[in-house]
């Protein structure tokens, strides 16, 4: 059950999904990722979709009930413009809804610019997955997933997911005392 | 179509609306947007009314759709109490919800006064307006408009309205620099 | 009617209900209340119950509405695993939702913390009573206590309970000018 941490990668963007311009975010998403997970192995699930509630709602379905994600990291569709639903196809997926993430990501990229009150990112759990809504910038990916990524590890564990080791260098996972377990030697 | 933007500013008051006391809200909030907005011309569209929560909600709808609000600021009725019902109306009428603004401007008001967690103020769009609640107090209103303002020329950018210019000595309103437009010489 | 102040402590917890483990929870909020609380004389109502929804509803619903509780803080339950339902369960029985106390209680276990953003807690209003999450540690009990309890006296005022004041040496309530009575001779 540990041997693989199956993390779904979502780009919601009517353009990217068209072909009219290259997707930066699953890229991103993933160099992120590639960095800092050094344990269990990651499989990743890629969907490149445009942005309609109902087509976002449907891959995170499938993300986590079919494919059995433990992780969901979208990105793009986040803002307030009329095309920008990926918050509320989350919402609609939702069993629980983890207020705590969109607070801090708001608050990290509020340091790089004033409008990042402007984004509406939350996270939720459905089932055993924690699906997390991210910026559609490169560059504002790296500084929120730098930002918050310390408890994902920890949610995965509770959620009943593989327990996942980082890289220090890049981002040092907390966990209480408890839950910790030595490394193999 | 940017030659105006049309403000709705809503002071939800039983006793100022039947003229128990004199409305201190809308004047604040005119004082601080004649001094913040530059361009283009705005013009105001008033609302007295009393603590009602389908009142405030008839009222919000009234100024988004027939009156073609670019944005609208309600000040009162946040907090705990029985009669503060002007986030439940805001909202009723929502198309998206956007947590940054009321979260920044708690966070704001935060550094006067502990009680700032009492105030319950949301921000939303619906269709081509951003609604955003206040405080009741006008030294409130100043703190808080000074806090958020920064964001709200871009989001009316991103739902379709004028593009606002505010003066330096206020507000820096901020764009990326893909959204900025250079100043007529 | 200010003769007293009614209290619920309410600990959500299959372990400790089930007598697996002892219940330090609700020891962890009177011990607090109990320095914090200098007036008026507090009457405390205990509950110590199962981590199920329904429960913990009628648990919070009979505290109000029955037994005229003030405030009722609740303790455990509040993060992300399936078991976690507190947060469910006092949203399901709100008037109103105070989003800047869970903020604000983040933010705090935050500087302790990097998985203080797993904690789901919220607060609310139900008839003449607030209704605040708390963490399952007494430790981080004692953080958030310490961080948001400034505003719950006035809190308490606004919703028409009795009036509350607090040793300064805890936690100095704080009220508007207005509100502050002169305590007697």
């Amino acid at each position: 059950m540990n041997s693989e941490l199956v993390v779904g990668v979502v780009s919601a963007s009517d353009r990217a999904a068209g072909g009219v311009y290259r997707d930066e975010g699953i890229p991103a998403l993933k160099a992120w990722l590639g960095k800092a997970i050094i344990a269990p192995a990651v499989r990743y699930e890629e969907r490149l979709i445009p942005d309609e509630q109902p087509v976002i709602e449907a891959a995170l379905v499938d993300l986590v009930d079919a494919k059995g994600c433990h992780l969901v990291l979208t990105t793009g569709g986040t803002g307030p413009a009329p095309r920008d639903v990926t918050p509320e196809a989350t919402l609609a997926v939702a069993d629980k809804v983890l207020p705590g993430f969109g607070e801090l990501m708001r608050a990290v990229s509020l340091k790089y610019v004033p409008t990042a009150i402007l984004s509406r990112q939350v996270a939720v759990v459905r089932r055993q997955a924690l699906i997390l809504n991210l910026p559609g910038q490169p560059k504002a990916i790296k500084e929120t997933l730098d930002g918050v990524f310390a408890a994902v590890p920890y949610c995965i564990d509770l959620i009943g997911g593989p327990y996942v080791e980082t890289d220090e260098a890049v981002v040092k996972a907390f966990r209480p005392k408890s839950a910790q377990r030595p490394r193999p030697a």
